[in-house]
């Protein structure tokens, strides 16, 4: 018997808003005061955006250094561990990690009865590779009591191997605290890309996604907002959110269906059909083109 | 020096129209006065649907059986490449093949000099398993005139899998000859989830996607069409076509972008910034909930 049978349905809230680089104290007061207004909402899944306790815009890894801190002993873990423990809520949100001396771009997940894990971005994007470490824990699938629960930040929705890995581990929705920025040469008047990668990877892997943008422009860096929630059919069930207001959106989803919904017809289940001895291998290395050009 | 700077632009079309199930040689004609108003009009690439010579909807193995033909060597192959030798195009069209008593789901790739290659359909679906051997020839890149095309049928868009390989592997276009059917339980009211699917893996392999779907209703089974090339930005850049009418679409493409436009900034290249020791090896097998659930 399908062990997700009587899950009851869940209520996710992604929060978009807009944190003030260097400004943690107060970015983790607002945050705080968002995860309470979701949670009055009835939520019990709460998802905020990447590195929302620093900001993003870094100018020097120092600054990224002094800002970082460690999971979940620091201030920012503990306090966003102790709101979800009184509203017995599970919260996804983006942190800058400090792990020694070595820095991670990184998201908590909390519990109602506290901290379950972290997860390392582990496709850093831009200058972040100036300031991060890529991430060096996979991609782990996070067991709460809604669910299996993977997470992406940002840029690591750019690979399907994402998604596709974190469905075969068992996950039934991926949170994605993230940072998005607009793309050079991409159409800027449409949906974002973003949203339509999230489609596609919700369609083929038969997960739920739920995506926490952050808007606002921080020296000079505009953040595309557009926060979004999909289904594990592949269409958004919230959002997109604006592109510049601070918001929350929230959708009921039965983690339950994303496994159900995998069975397509007699013959047909998405991730059994996958051929790897047809793939060649290429998946696990690189070909020709991803080392010569 | 990119050995792609110096392409000149390609104009691709893709066909749309509605084979009938059994009437090969009607469908042959059809699809040759397709090519030749294609050709008409510019296109250097034809695209034709998925087993567009036999039909699709077999109602017993016999009949996928008489209608299959060996590859090159058939009738119908053997039309398109005098058709494409005389016109000077390459072609990519579905097509019944026969292999001693083995039957795949095949695209024939033709171009002015003649015969390049086969490819056999990956990913089988529903009933297709019960007339079709899974294809088993992997994804070749064809070398052509006009550049490096990869080849994918109907389900195999579903597998990222199937895009990423190619891209590692080379291929700048990637062409898919297709019979998409309504998925049950998804909105048919909306863009088919096809072109997302083909959006999200154009953006996130920098390639190029050229859709070609029947139209019509076969033995009560629709076919949705809505044809569709998308540019390597991930962009359509001609259709979705109309849902239920016979037409051809085209674009002019400058194959050279693709390959350019993956390199997106001073740290990343998409193909180069996969991370296969963080997939876990997940994708080269299956994870547990592939096997179980």
């Amino acid at each position: 018997m399908d062990s997700l049978s009587s899950a009851r349905e869940v209520k996710i809230a992604c929060v978009q808003f807009d944190p003030q680089i260097g400004q943690k104290a107060a970015n983790v007061d607002n945050s705080i005061e968002l995860i309470k207004e979701a949670a009055a909402k009835g939520a019990h899944i709460v998802v905020l955006p990447e590195l929302c306790n620093s900001g993003y815009v870094f100018e020097s890894r120092a600054e990224a250094f002094a800002l970082a801190e460690a999971v979940p002993q620091g201030q920012t873990s503990q306090a966003w561990i102790k709101v979800a423990q009184e509203l017995g809520i599970t919260l996804i949100a983006g942190i800058a990690e400090r792990d020694s001396n070595v820095l991670y771009n990184s998201a908590v997940v909390i519990g109602p009865e506290g901290y379950i894990g972290t997860f390392r971005k582990v496709h850093l994007w831009d200058s972040e590779n100036l300031y991060f470490e890529p991430g060096n824990l996979g991609f782990p699938i996070f067991n709460t009591p809604y669910g299996r629960i993977g997470v992406a930040i940002c840029y690591d929705i750019w690979f399907p191997e994402t998604f596709r890995t974190q469905a075969l581990n068992g996950a039934d929705l991926v949170c994605v605290p993230t940072n998005w920025v607009p793309i050079p040469g991409q159409a800027q008047d449409k949906d974002a890309m973003a949203t339509i990668l999230a489609m596609a990877a919700a369609h083929t892997n038969s997960i739920f996604i739920a995506c926490a943008d952050r808007v606002g422009t921080e020296r000079k860096q505009p953040f595309i907002g557009q926060s979004v929630i999909v289904s594990c059919t592949g269409w958004p069930i919230a959002g997109p959110a604006s592109a510049d207001r601070s918001e929350i959106i929230y959708a009921d989803i039965d983690l339950g269906q994303a496994r159900r919904a995998r069975n397509w017809n007699t013959f047909n289940q998405v991730l059994r059909d996958r051929r790897p001895d047809m793939y060649h291998g290429a998946l696990e290395g690189g070909g020709p083109t991803s080392r010569s050009s």
